[in-house]
């Protein structure tokens, strides 16, 4: 394997173009400087080896040097192909300032990940986050955290558990089968590799591992079907289900960067056209309110009814897809499922309608089907831009159809990554600043440990305190002044004065 | 005691009136409608009588209609002395038309409630919607149910019970006592009434209760605190928690009703001017998305981090009331909590500036405060409008004040009961269909009615399948189309094609 | 002619809830409360008899006292029959305070309105404004300037002059004529009345008329088509396009009022509905704005392709009337234009949907072809709420409908008036600032003068510098703190440090 | 000089990416299609020669392809020296794909403009439109028209007429003269080096130009202050008071280009922030309503009360900039106006907040103050973005203020231009058909003529028909359904059915 990075790191402009903004990302996440100031002494995630599967951005190496910064050893890849952000890995490969690295002799922390990875490129780089020698005895000692986005490094050590469990890995499907994907191949293959060259490998590797903690809605539901069916492997913290976490990043870090990827893909206009968003959970509700901060029309659909009448609530009209998308000029998917806008929900598209996905994995649209469709051509207009032509043909209803095309966004995954930035640091960095916590509480807290050492393993949320610590945490670069209770009012409504505030099932 | 009520209700017109708006209601409140529908034929509260304290408007007719519709017995106060809408309450005494009842022979329920009771009065119907006289046996067998909303029959139940097991009621609590009140005093006086007539009437009527349905976040956290010693009596089913309540009545109906009471009370113009929002919970979001909406500029204080970064998230300045107290037109209260405006913050305020409470009780703002300050006088603009004159005096800062006045509404109490009409019949129709459901719960579910023959009473929240029930109910009205999962997409994210669909902790 | 109101002023506490009214809005009226302080000493209306066709509300009542603080002598009827606020016209003719004035011994300014006019009385109020009797002489020596609402004085001026001219009234028209209406009827009738008693009284009155300043779009269109065909009798001041005029109060004002309106008259929730607002003028703006401020899906109507560009650009769906009238659950019209809601509109609304006018006259709404329909049924649910009920029927497109009902507002009329009490007074504070400055410069500036004894009289807008004061004396109240152009700031724009600072064809 | 373009075009790519760019845009620019439309096949614009100086985007490129398309010669540079896209110079350069050009053998429009012009160049550039050799006589005919955005040619032509006629170019100004300027150098040097070559050039250019159609704000006040002192020398159309262009352009185009430039730039998050808005004109209200759709706290500054009034009821916080500026984290000026922000002003800003102007031209931000700041430094941490890092000192308030830097957009140009890529394609369509009529009036319209041959040159505006003309172009795409008064309904308002609908004094 070669790392394309490790050569342009030579490029010493790269890393010095990512130490600038990193040093101005810095300021933006408020969050994670005041760890490193309450914690950078006490230095508590001494001894972790932490591997991070997560967007290599700007704002990921302010968290890898938080966590370097309390004492972890880092190693990371990102959990997207097209994510990266180089100039960011290049600058934390070579180092902080006053580590006085350079492209040459780099003293950061070692980095896979480059934006626009292939797919057998992006599972190497995910297997190399999970290998750590020991200077010492030359051994592979593995990480003793994983920290995730998505469940990808989770999902590679649990399935290579169970291969090594059952001696080999299963079969590779064919097309057809359920399941099939290019990907699934891909994965396939780096089991088997690692099986080939060490049968015990992650076996050895999961027993050292403390536990994970997961950014997002769809690795936690992975998380919660292996806790359930008693599978999981060790303990787990669900970041995603932080307030702070999914309250902030899901929907103002949407707010933020949904128009955002749609301005740099397209430069269409988003006033007065009709914009139709998949979905009204958090991500939802961010891309409806952006949608319409731009004065767009907005049109949501929904399959949970009280998310529905929230829509309906807050004055968006409430429709299903097929029956208004030849009015639509753009389709935002938010769900976290899949084929929820299908190959022929695109041939009955606009002509030059926007589509994109900004929820999680690239099948919520339903890019195989698009591309299975007959005389469909696929154009670049410029990387992450793709006009997909449309021959002539007749609709189901009978309409006869002229060619007419539909632009789709980062081949159908995240379009605020693919097509923009991301988030903005400062939304990041309440979710990094849970992430950080979370890191904290798996290798200090003893419950962690010990069930880490032969319980059963659960995912857990982290503790109502540190959530409102963490928006604690950036109020005051907001300039917004928080009111304290008096000890009155703090015994009539019966809580402590410093929190927390509400029940565990309070909404926000 | 005499009822005014029963004496206009003489006045038919009054009644007829009540009747049109009724019927006009019905239209609005599809839940309960279709909750009539559903279980008409069934009759899933045969043999349940329920004590019902309620604003007594015209939604709460509807309500009380559903209710003897599904089978109940049902007795009727208002738990606010200024909240009922005396045509409302003429029409249910008079009854549905179908009944044939008149003026002079009333077929409705037994309500006990009128604009304007004094506090005496007040406690007085509470007290007597919990006599429940058996027509053959002429025994006093009491309710089986209540229907409350803040807690003001369940208190009076659980503190009746009290007092007779130690054989005494409290005594009188004098000014400068820690929870004195000239409202404490009424109260003790009606247990007092209570003990003397009947030693044990309170303890055999807890006896008889399956289970309470709580409205209020007020309401819930007393009954919270009665679970959490042991000392709840009976089941308790959280309506509140509802997220079609807290997020639909508590948020989009403060949003209706807010600027409505404050039109309605003062006719000043909103728009352009500065409101301060004490609280950023549900009441709170709702409050300042109304005035922001009449295009006034909004600050808002929290004590909760979490609270105060949603809302600098959502645009608003968050400040401390001391702090901007000299630049504001309006503050509204939206807490729950207790002397959230200080008689000192009243002095502060702007000449002309108007104060009003939609959060809970009447000590929200310290309206007993207020009405010891120096040389304060207190005019009636209108019936629950009250321009409150501060003479001219010094500051605490030093500056000379000239003499200035303040609007407060409502005397501190619900303005949007006391100077509107409530929250409009479609959000109540939610909350409502909520409270029928958990009354069924109670009377029909055997787990309920085990505990309350014996076991330990908890407080309950109502299952999610029959949250989203009640929002699937209301969706057809707004003309909002849902949208089905397909099988696959089910089983991609592991729940029923029919729900429900997301997790407890979910929060929308 | 009695006047009910002269009975009703016997009733001191009316007269004394309006003074405490007018005493608060005085404090919402900055733009007024300044112009009694610069211009009370030097009284530049001295001299003035100023006959006013104004809705008499608490607000009329600041301008009317204004008037008098600077001088006029002033004689009031309101220009719509349910607008009158009775106990602000009480106030008004009890005068204010320092007049000493009683029920028994009014020293105020005689008003001819009440709520709730029929149209023959309407018609000889304004009749009345029009008649002056010298203390001295007895002769009816008439206004010397008019300031009116909608033009209904200066039209019986105008067309009374003409009927003086050919010494008859026309012949009254009948049902099927164009223009046949009972108000034209009743309108004849007056004029007939003046003739017999006095056949050259309007022609006398014209004469002495030094001008006219009118505040609606309506008026104003009126009086442009007068100048245009040379008939026009004096001068006219176009307050309306004031931009302080048509910009704050058509739409700030609506934007207040609209909700306000449908809240008293119905209660019915708004938000979550869909709204259908025809026109998107000033008015429409301020209308859509105010329902999408409560969660309503609104959709606009337009016939100018400018204004239709405006309302997608801000983000509603443009639509016509008839396409979308069976989603609709509120109807709004702001056009000032005929029939724009006819009655078969209203035979496809849908059940208990809600229809008003907020725009000009009631031929908006075609309630006489409403009226007109076969099996139609009006229902009283309250004063100015009526509920029509339409039989089954069969829909132009063949469809079956069910009986159903619509529920219209004021019969037609301005449903912010009729409904609620019209704008708030701050808004009406920089419209009326406008009328004052207008009626000042009709009295005094010679220029006009000139053209009332002999020249040609046209209509004229207010000078930008008189627009811009009346912005200035309402910016304080806002805590809006102005910045002033630096001198090489002016210069570099070209305009005076003090201003004006704008084209005449700016927008805004 | 030599023309970097030029050897870019050699790379296709170049020519071919913008040529995608530019069939995408003219799906987005309906106005300009349809007048291709309407007007190709009568060639209304044969025999024209128009200079162009306009930022050179995709969407002028539609724009100059439609010029050609109706018949005109054109050459073209851009008005800004960030603004060009080469890739929309490149394929213009090589003309439409049918024309056959390639990049040896372009056979397009000559194009004078890249990204990243010098001053030196910038004015070659704009000196090169207006050269245009005869074909068969070799002579330079010049232009007959000019198309102008911020007056850059036209002041080159009159400045040139007035040189020669004076014999000579004024002397250079020195720094501490009023008016110096590095550009003013500049520009001197290139009139000087024309009236060397040839002392007559300017005078017979400007005598065979027939006029000029002129796009923005700040071009229009120069035009009106040469016609007020009789200097104009051609009649002179004002595109920018067309409301489809003023109400469109400003408001809506910067409503979404001032977020995708901020975003571009800084990737800082918007939302929970507060933004100060130096102006309320049509752009500051885009620019508001943007930065509120995002989440931010928005204060706006305003030197016309009428403006500021506006603001304020908008729900904005009006104040002056220096009372405020600690607080605030994006400053953007929308004034036209010089020095509205000052080095002072910088030097009181927030650590890292950012600087943008979004109004005219560089010196609304007093950018030659902020370089002349003792010790400050400038770092380009990005092309277009730059952070200007001020030395620890003393706030004239006598703070201690330490080192803080502040980042600079665009070194104070038009951030949406150089940061991102300017307006939308759909409002510069509205924008652009303006353009295009304007260039047909002046062409084609005898009245104009007449003026150009010796009458007293006047600036005009597009009649309200052309106006509406336009909005109806752009309805269509945006789904919008217009309504068509009935015959009846236009006599009642005394228009025309097809228009034009409203006084020319109207504001919408």
């Amino acid at each position: 394997m070669t790392f394309p990075l490790a050569h342009r790191v030579r490029d010493l402009s790269l890393a010095e173009a990512g130490r600038h903004q990193i040093r101005l990302a810095e300021h933006e996440m408020p969050g994670l400087m005041a760890l490193r100031e309450e914690f950078g002494h006490a230095q508590p995630l001494r001894g972790a080896r932490i591997a991070g599967s997560l967007h290599m951005t700007v704002q990921t190496a302010v968290l890898i040097e938080t966590l370097t910064a309390l004492g972890a050893q880092v190693r990371w890849a990102s959990c997207n192909i097209f994510s990266t952000q180089d100039e960011a890995a290049a600058a934390v490969v070579v180092g902080r300032p006053e580590t006085g690295g350079t492209a040459e002799d780099p003293r950061g922390v070692s980095v896979f990940a480059w934006k626009g990875e292939t797919l057998p490129e992006y599972w190497e780089c995910t297997d190399e986050i999970l290998r750590w020698i020991d200077d010492e005895t030359g051994q592979d000692v593995g990480p003793t955290l994983i920290l995730d986005d998505g469940g990808d490094a989770t999902m590679l050590v649990h399935e290579g558990v169970v291969a090594e469990r059952r001696g080999a890995v299963e079969s590779d499907p064919v097309p057809g089968d359920r399941g099939f994907s290019h990907e699934k191949l891909v994965f396939l293959a780096t089991l088997r590799r690692s099986l080939e060259q060490d049968a015990q490998r992650f076996t050895r590797l999961a027993a050292s591992i403390r536990g994970v903690s997961e950014e997002t809605t769809t690795g936690v539901h992975r998380l919660a079907q292996l806790a359930a069916t008693g599978d999981l492997l060790f303990p787990a913290i669900n970041v995603n289900d932080s307030v702070t976490k999914s309250k902030f990043d899901n929907r103002y870090g949407i707010r933020h960067s949904l128009p955002d990827g749609l301005n740099r893909a397209t430069d269409v206009l988003i006033g007065g056209k009709v914009a139709f968003v998949v979905g009204y959970g958090d991500v939802g509700k961010g891309a409806a309110e952006s949608l319409r901060g731009q004065g767009a029309r907005v049109i949501v659909s929904e399959i949970d009814p009280i998310c529905a009448l929230q829509a309906a609530m807050d004055g968006y009209q409430v429709a299903r897809l097929a029956d208004v998308i030849g009015q639509v000029d753009f389709v935002i998917t938010t769900t976290g499922n899949v084929a929820v806008v299908t190959a022929q929900d695109v041939a009955a598209m606009k002509n030059k309608a926007v589509l994109g996905n900004i929820g999680h994995f690239d099948n919520e649209i339903d890019m195989a089907g698009l591309e299975a469709l007959p005389g469909v051509v696929r154009t670049e207009i410029k990387p992450q831009v793709h006009e997909w032509t449309l021959p002539a043909d007749v609709a189901p209803d009978g309409t006869e159809r002229t060619e007419r095309s539909v632009i789709v966004l980062s081949e159908g995954r995240l379009l605020n990554l693919g097509n923009a930035t991301g988030h903005p640091s400062f939304v990041m960095s309440a979710s990094f600043a849970n992430q950080v916590l979370a890191q904290i509480e798996l290798h200090t807290d003893a419950e962690y440990l010990q069930v880490a050492v032969g319980g059963t393993p659960d995912v857990h949320r982290l503790p109502k305190e540190l959530d409102e610590k963490v928006a604690r945490m950036h109020l005051e670069a907001l300039g917004a002044d928080l009111t304290e209770l008096t000890k009155e009012q703090a015994e009539y409504i019966d809580v402590d004065v410093a929190g927390p505030y509400k029940s565990d099932h309070y909404r926000y």
